[in-house]
């Protein structure tokens, strides 16, 4: 993520990965106030074993984007919600990405960051059965957990 | 995609796939106008071999995120850009997702349809040396031919 | 309605169906995480009598133009407030639909979700003197009490 | 409609009109120049026998909105596209009505002139077996030719 | 103003006017729930010795332009911030009125209030000599408050 | 008018004014390019004879609010329609004017232009008689031009 | 600044001009309650010593663009984060300016505030050695800020 | 600038520094096509001898904002009118940069470019009395081409 600030929202993105046991790290890499280390990061992922990589940011969110240049792996962009334009400024500079590069960009703010992870799991589960099967089960339990919340209502 | 007068937007992605000779179907398959037929073609994209289902849309594009609802396959959604609106209501009605069930977004129109079969082959190049150089190559190229069109200016 | 957390909206649609005692069912549905459910409750309301469908979402809201494609009954959508747009997302991916598939769009939040059900019950007057009494007594009170509050100023 | 420069939008509501052979009358009432006739229209169309209202205006559009004070009728609002602001002007002044007082908004432009026509005929066809199948058949040859639109493609 | 909830806002332009010590009237006439007030209102104001009247509403504020559609005496609208949009709604519908009935908006919520009322004042002092003095002094003291709210900043 | 690429626009003021024959100057005098006779104007204008000041301009439009700010006579402002954005940047720069400097703003473009020149014309008309029968003359054709326009449809 | 209410946001500025130690002078001068005043300061400015000018606003925030058109001095604006709007009305009044007459225009709210203050800083920095070395210490501070933040995510 | 596509938008500031006279190189840079040479760039322009950076760029614009965080020297960023959304996307990935690494935003499309070339000059002209001078023989022209223009007017 581009700050500590984005924590807030990142961190639904890393409870969806711990729940499903999948490895990860998380960090502060600031497009802005690290480029270098945003650079090299970006650059080395592949080689280094990264399969996806998320990115979240907020304002003008430069970090999905300018990762994205520096690699071939698919990169998740989550729109952090800013202060004054909630997100909208977030999401236009993480989607409107020219052809060539692309970025994956998910929903503003916490369901967007839950999605980053729903996303790269999928991504994941394209060759991984048991991960699908993990994945069909918590469509399932979801899916129950909707048709329960419906039944509370009367 | 959801309507023929996608097509036009749409065949951008279809050029990207033709280009790096990777098999894939294309049709309309209207989320509103054939809702049966979307229903059953994403609940046995999976069985039927497919690893990416890309989804172009506009207006209320509800195409993307139906598909996405009824399969755990990445989705990828390209907000067509619309008449009256220019496509903003193609983008936020693809992207503003909630949590569970992603739809992983990319720019409104052309630009979008070709990230669109970019970032597809993006993630199926994650288990194949092959498309990776694939990639790097079509990467090296535009790299290039920007590089060019900056020395045309003088 | 999409989700539980859409029930403190559509709860003002209830609340006026409760005072005109028109027989209705109440339910989340969600497009996204209970697709096949609302798919059956939308292709089979009209032979189960339902002769109004009144549908409440937020964000990406493609729950009242999946219904609106799933039979000819009118659906009345209700575009609920979200968290990072304000409602905006939700009210064009109600109201954009494409040509062919209408739905009787709302404005957003709980003004929207009490005309709904008033909306609803016009349609229902249509054929019906009683309940066109019963709305014109509504109206006169609603009149009577904007009367009232002007008079309260001085 | 509000003004004659509607027509271009709203004759696509009188051609769907005319398909299903409905009997319905088409005229000019502005809210703003002709404020009295749209005063008595709305107020004598009930008794006049009109089941549903349809009205089409753009900009500041007054019309729906108004119309819908003075009746019970369920009024059908069409925000045609407007010059500066392409509709979006046009859709918040029609659907962002008060508690109380619906409108029921389809799409900016063509597209919600179609749909606020099919509305209006899904709202009589309640009561109306045959309107009923006239729509099913209406919307099963609407499948059809998206079906068909597809195959062209190959 | 369209209803008692704008009297928050619309008090402003009460005090302004009181400052100044005009004769005025306050009431709530609300276009969409009193239409045959509002008629009755507009077009009997000049008769009855108003010379500006100034309207306040919000969402779908149509009370602005429909008075002045009555009328031929300077209308000031008000655009009251809405819950969902801010006011972008409120400010749409009274702004965009169409060519032959002029609303003279001003600002969105409080600030617009008091606009509203100095806006009147100076419609008036226009052959008011008097009027003019108090105005200038107004201005002269807004003036020195600004200069004085600098000086406290050291 | 702040440039003269407003003249497009702002001719229709020019029209309606030559049409009630009332005296008026025309000139370019932009805030940005010519402070210094915008701030001589705005002073002057009330001693010189001036009732109303009209200022139209695009963009960053500040013209008729630094007018405001230099003089108590009303001040009405039309939001010329700009480039990029259609007028929403000409419209916010105009009527978002903070408590204490009021600017009668009208809509954006050649509808905002007419309407400028009427709300100055009804402005005006509170003291004169004569005026005000031409406005209800002007009201009464364009009434019946409505009408007429509505019967041309069958 | 336009108003005492921007210093909120404006002390954002001076503390980084403080850390700074550079010398300035902070001041309301309102455009449209003290117009005067801002004109003579801006037209005087050069010549008093000042190297570059940073005015914060909001609303119609005509503060800045008139500042630039009486100096060719560079003046950065700040869009204060408006009421309703959320600084978009600040943003586009003050960064929508006509050829001819540029302001340097930053964020909304307190990061644009900072961000002016490090802007002219980074201006006056083109030719003074020492400040160049101050603000890269500066940003490495930040830039080891950044670091440290994401090290206590484990 | 980012693209060579907008060149027709940047070629405006280079016509304003060709007709100053001073020392400039022009390039394409693309951000996401060419990230190392655009890191490379940025990092060694200040030692190159370069004063001031002007980058366009349209869309997702993250030119202007990664050209500053590796830099200190000042960055204009001029956001150029994108297919879809106008410019809004560029403009707000372009401005909402985060406290700490400021960019100096201009209007969108051609006026920013030039505003951009003109504020580039502004800044060179603080330790520059030549430049200076020439600037205000530039304000004067264009003033004076201001009032001849609305002379033409009669």
């Amino acid at each position: 993520m581009g700050s500590i600030s984005d924590w807030e929202t990142m961190k639904e993105t890393a409870l969806i990965l711990d729940q499903f046991q999948v490895e990860y790290t998380k960090d502060v890499i600031s497009a802005h106030r690290m480029p270098a280390e945003m650079f090299a990061f970006s650059e080395n992922a592949a080689a280094a074993g990264v399969k996806v990589i998320i990115a979240g940011a907020g304002g003008a969110a430069h970090l999905p984007g300018m990762m994205a240049a520096n690699t071939i792996l698919p990169v998740v962009g989550v729109p952090v919600q800013s202060h004054a334009l909630n997100g909208l400024d977030s999401l236009l500079s993480i989607v409107q990405m020219p052809a060539g590069v692309p970025v994956a960009t998910t929903a503003i703010g916490t369901a967007g960051a839950k999605n980053a992870a729903l996303l790269a799991l999928q991504i994941l589960a394209i060759n991984n059965k048991d991960l699908q099967n993990e994945l069909l089960t918590f469509r399932k339990k979801q899916h129950d957990d909707s048709v329960k919340s419906g039944e509370q209502l009367d």
